[in-house]
């Protein structure tokens, strides 16, 4: 084993170890892409207009031709937006396949997000350089960035740096934007006549950039299984000590698929769950009457500790809160310059000038959290939502809401909090060994695309739940998964969002324990990620693929 | 493999299997205890006072006799304190022992902490109740409390209800308090004619319980490993995204043994160790002239990210801190009935009536700080020091230190903190290999000093960072471990606790290494604790007992 320097010695058995591959890629020169028919989508018009050249583009499998040798394949690689656990092993997956597609192919890597690929960052990626990589959390081989490839000189700046290095194809490993960015990058250089294909890769620990061609986007998986060792462990302690409640706000952006993951693999006692507080309309008082009531019951049995998870995006799900928030733009969207003690000295003014709904849910808000919402803002002047410690938030409301009950006599426990928030330490660990073989067969079935020379595709695997030597590869046209969605007061074509499913059969078992988890204590520890050992522990992929065929949580 | 409901598939595999023992005690029939000479300890005349019966008990080892049948124990356990991982396994291993010693032999667990014993909460412990607790975390087989046995009605009460029980011995798992509360048991039973053995098993994840007869506490490694495996994940997120100052509290109550473990093998660029700010006399804008002078260079250098480990325990080694605090003590020790908003309005008074140090102090904190300072208080007045969160109050200063320094053009870049606490989840996680091995031989060897009928002891375990071949078993009088220590203004006879050794050989090799990983990103991810595989990574102990021998981290 080499010895890189720095390296842990887990870090140094793993970027040795192999990922399995479908049965399809052990031999690559001989398969080629071929149209499926019959997979109309329908599309709003918009995307029609937008994207004359790429919408039609049906989408893709592989099937073996004669095996000719391919030309040497030149292609840029790019992360874009926020890390996600396997994002190396995709270009260890790309650089690996394009070498055994041809020797004398280049990978180049573009250097801190999509600003490299317009100011022509970049470096070349050789074997050498990504074996200490392989099989490794972060994105720090090449870096990545959160900057948007929007304007006309940007892509007019792209464009002339892809040609100059002549590159057959660039991947981009990014969420739902930039994916919606290579669609319109695919589109783009079609018109322009230039021969590249561009290539998206389904990467974001929040799950929900899914739709009925993606199963899951890499990183979910590792993500998910690092939190439920978090709170896996935390629920022991709960039940040990039997004194502390936990409330613990899980990374995922708006959705809620981490937090429905994490609490059917802990079992722990309630999950807040965006998509079904926005379909009940669940208020913001009785969100935190339901926790008080759980509290309530679990007191009268002689509990006074628990686990409680809030997704990240909770409040976008609560209907007064989102009206507010939009009030609260729009009021404090020219107090740019005011001072922070100014905007504060206002909040009488502020309750006044709010309608009546948004005034009494902004007032039922603890002062610090009033005054977070008057001052941590965007350039734009924007409520930056992501700031607010909702776990901190609901604490508060809480125990206020206990105080009141006790007073009445109608609680006597003893309420002791502990907010934690399980987000970075999620997105940059160890992959797992299911993210380790999806990411690198993801790179694969890239280097596959633009090998059969096609553009605006997704790399694309099926049936994620079963073994490895089970699953399918494919290419999904990026068009299909569009349509129309309202950003900041413009309607833009972006990718589609696949929120929890409340029908779906994840939810349901969920729905079906939970009131049974919320009064008894059904904890389960998953424990930390194993690498060997037992294949049904360390290839496991995550129970959202996997509950439908096997309805045991364990 | 039996299928324990609510279990995690890990954990069913790690029910079922079997810690390591050192060659001695696998047979445990023929093993007795024998005084070891010349191991004087000086102590101070008033230990001699309060321990005139157990004294002078010489430290023992274990030597094989004859053989000869030993009669069956009835032997009672108790968890004490906070949880550690292992805690399961010291219980396993002293009901394995015990029924190896005679198959008749009866375990008794006393329920929710030392309360179980003086109210008689207990239930009697059997295989099959222990089998889905082996190798697991957390405390919850029979529970634990912080109660403490110190009234005289206390002691009374015990001992009727272990006369009644007519136990042999009583292990008690706790760390240095409730070792010291073992060491008065004991001579309380010598002096009322008890024949009852009363033997301490050293339990803390902080690491301090630790002197020339103890390497290290139990409970530690996994801690520090869970601690690690989070840390080292932050790392990498940092490397990669490029733009977060994570602030990292380790739990480890006033020692920084865990902070400095963690930053070893985590190679991060800075770890606060409170036992050299004590010795240095840092004040706190010295300190948060350190972290700013980091964060300044690290920006000219184009590095606006990094990790800081922050021990638990800090402020109570800042001097100016420590003086401040006994002065709001008294200031405030009257204050009981007074309201929050009443307390608040009096800053200013307050800190008129504080020295003109601990006025500055107090002026340079915050002012949710300064409030946590008046609010939250124990019910003696005391302020609760743990309940500080230092790593916010640490972002706080940072960024001040930081606008003024940005305001003088010192530094152009961008601070984007994230503040985090690993806590709770690292004292409840599932025991490291090390923690299993460890906690089952304790186990063993407090039924083996039970069997040989002596009180007054703590299982010992030595050369512990070698293979579990070479570790030497023995029995400590816990009266040498006992000094006088000020608590709360009395003179009491304590186990003084171990703090980090600035002469050692870790803290020797974090301060050679330092200044390199101040500047450079030698960020190590140890990745999560691993259970099946490479015994090197499996079995490692924790450094702080291997880096002696072996200087190397990873």
């Amino acid at each position: 084993m080499v010895l890189y320097p720095d390296q842990s010695h887990l870090q140094r058995l793993r970027t040795i170890y192999q990922p399995s591959l479908p049965p399809i890629l052990t031999d690559l020169s001989s398969l080629q892409a071929f149209p499926v028919e019959n997979q109309e989508v329908p599309l709003e018009d918009e995307i029609h207009k937008l994207f004359p050249l790429t919408v039609a583009q049906p989408n893709l499998i592989f099937k073996r031709v004669s095996s000719e040798r391919s030309d040497p394949l030149k292609i840029g690689v790019v992360f874009s937006g926020g890390q996600a656990p396997g994002g190396h092993n995709v270009i260890a997956g790309l650089l690996d396949a394009m070498l055994k597609l041809n020797r004398d192919s280049r990978l180049i890597g573009f250097l801190d997000g999509p600003n490299g690929l317009t100011k022509n960052n970049y470096t070349e990626l050789t074997s050498e350089m990504i074996a200490p990589y392989r099989n490794q959390g972060g994105f720090d081989l090449i870096g990545s960035g959160r900057s948007k490839i929007e304007t006309a000189e940007q892509f007019e700046a792209l464009g002339k740096n892809v040609r100059a290095l002549k590159l057959d194809g660039l991947v981009i490993i990014g969420g739902d934007d930039s994916n919606t960015n290579a669609a319109f990058l695919a589109e783009y250089f079609k018109r322009k006549g230039l021969d590249i294909s561009i290539i998206g890769v389904p990467k974001t620990i929040d799950g929900d950039l899914k739709n009925r061609f993606i199963e899951t986007s890499f990183g979910y998986d590792t993500a998910c299984k690092i939190y439920s060792e978090i709170i896996g462990n935390l629920a022991k302690d709960a039940l040990s000590a039997r004194k502390y409640y936990f409330f613990v706000k899980l990374m995922g952006r708006s959705a809620s698929h981490v937090t429905l993951e994490c609490a059917v693999k802990t079992q722990i006692n309630l999950a807040l769950i965006g998509e079904e507080v926005s379909a009940l309309k669940l208020t913001l008082p009785r969100l935190i009457d339901q926790i008080a009531d759980m509290i309530c019951l679990r007191a009268a049995r002689g509990k006074n500790h628990g686990v409680i998870l809030i997704p990240e995006g909770i409040i976008e799900f609560i209907e007064e809160f989102k009206y507010m928030i939009q009030e609260l733009n729009r009021l404090l969207s020219h107090s740019g310059n005011e001072s922070e003690a100014d905007r504060i000295s206002k909040i009488d003014l502020i309750i006044q000038a709010l309608t009546t709904n948004s005034a009494t849910c902004f007032s039922s808000l603890p002062e610090e959290f009033q005054k977070q919402l008057l001052i941590d803002r965007d350039p734009h002047g924007n409520i930056q939502v992501s700031k607010i410690e909702t776990e901190r938030l609901f604490i508060c409301l809480v125990e206020k809401e206990l105080v009141k009950r006790k007073n009445q006599g109608n609680y006597i426990g003893a309420f002791n909090p502990q907010p934690l928030f399980c987000g970075y330490e999620g997105r940059s660990g160890l992959p797992s060994n299911f993210d380790c073989h999806y990411c690198y067969s993801l790179g694969h079935v890239a280097a596959l695309l633009i090998n059969s020379r096609v553009s605006g595709y997704m790399a694309c695997i099926q049936n994620l739940g079963k073994p490895v030597s089970k699953w399918e590869i494919n290419g999904i046209s990026l068009t299909k998964m569009l349509h129309l969605e309202d950003r900041k007061g413009i309607l833009a074509a972006v990718i589609r969002k696949g929120p929890v499913d409340l029908e779906g059969t994840l939810f349901n078992y969920y729905k079906e324990k939970r009131s049974a988890w919320l009064l008894e204590d059904h904890y389960c520890c998953p424990g930390p990620i194993q690498y060997e050992g037992d294949l049904e522990l360390v290839d496991a992929p995550p129970l959202s693929l996997t509950l439908p065929s096997n309805f045991s949580a364990n």
